[in-house]
């Protein structure tokens, strides 16, 4: 199966210290009933990834273009709630790359259940320090007017130096 | 060796008709003296490639990343110069995908010496071109100011909807 990372391990610096207080431990960290769970594991569910995403009202889009857009995307690193043998997907975010100097963050979705808690910060400081890990130092996303100051509280800069973010689609 | 690929052959319906009355024939463009090809060809002089990028006054970067960096790039257009045998390299740009929905467009550069040519605007052409034939709808740059209006130029649209293109670099 996959890799299974706690979210609070002691190597992780990144993580905030404040969360950390809430209840981690080695085996993930502790929101209420639920322990959390992140993953770069990217055999996911696909109906289960539609439903999460169903949650927070975005569009469906073709299982079979999201299938490969998992597969051919750098990383991929969703969240789960585990209650005992049982875990539920609350989390999903995933890069493009180049490997080398550039990644763009998609598709950035928590469980409405699961936002307000810290975890939605926990969940990009985990895909900023994964795509540090492999020396990547361009990271950038295009965010929705209402999550740009979440975006700024993670150290992302709006239009830094007048670069505008720009987009084309069909007619 | 690569693909080469003719700046405007009949089946490009995306070119622009004014520029093809300027010269264009089943082997390239005239551009003065100069026949200029596409290439989507990743065999490129990496040498070569830096030559083209310090022209325009970009930072060097190491050529090994350049390397990896067209190596994951989804997409790779090149711009050639040709006269007689020798071949020249006069423009390039890569994009990033998840080879599903979106693509971003990196690195985008034309010589100096062939800018004001509307040739930026066919190098771009082709790589919208080249997107759209994989199905790729949303295709995204971040541009510096003074391209924003080449890109507008283009179809490209400036935050639309709000969204707003955001930066993350180490510290």
């Amino acid at each position: 199966m996959g890799f299974w990372k706690s979210l609070f391990s002691t190597s992780d610096a990144a993580l905030p210290k404040t969360t950390e207080a809430d209840g981690s431990s080695a085996q993930g960290v502790m929101v209420g009933n639920s322990r959390i769970f992140f993953s770069t594991d990217r055999e996911i569910d696909l109906y289960e990834l539609e439903e999460l995403c169903d949650a927070v009202g975005w569009s469906r889009r073709p299982l079979r273009k999201v299938k490969k857009a998992i597969q051919f995307s750098f990383l991929v690193v969703s969240m789960w709630e585990q209650k005992g043998a049982s875990k539920r997907l609350v989390g999903f975010s995933r890069a493009t790359s180049d490997h080398a100097f550039n990644a763009t963050i998609w598709d950035v979705v928590i469980h409405p259940d699961f936002q307000s808690k810290g975890l939605g910060k926990a969940l990009m400081r985990q895909m900023i320090k994964k795509l540090r890990s492999e020396d990547i130092s361009n990271i950038t996303l295009f965010a929705d007017p209402q999550v740009v100051e979440f975006y700024r509280g993670l150290g992302f800069m709006q239009d830094p130096e007048g670069i505008k973010g720009m987009f084309w689609y069909p007619d």
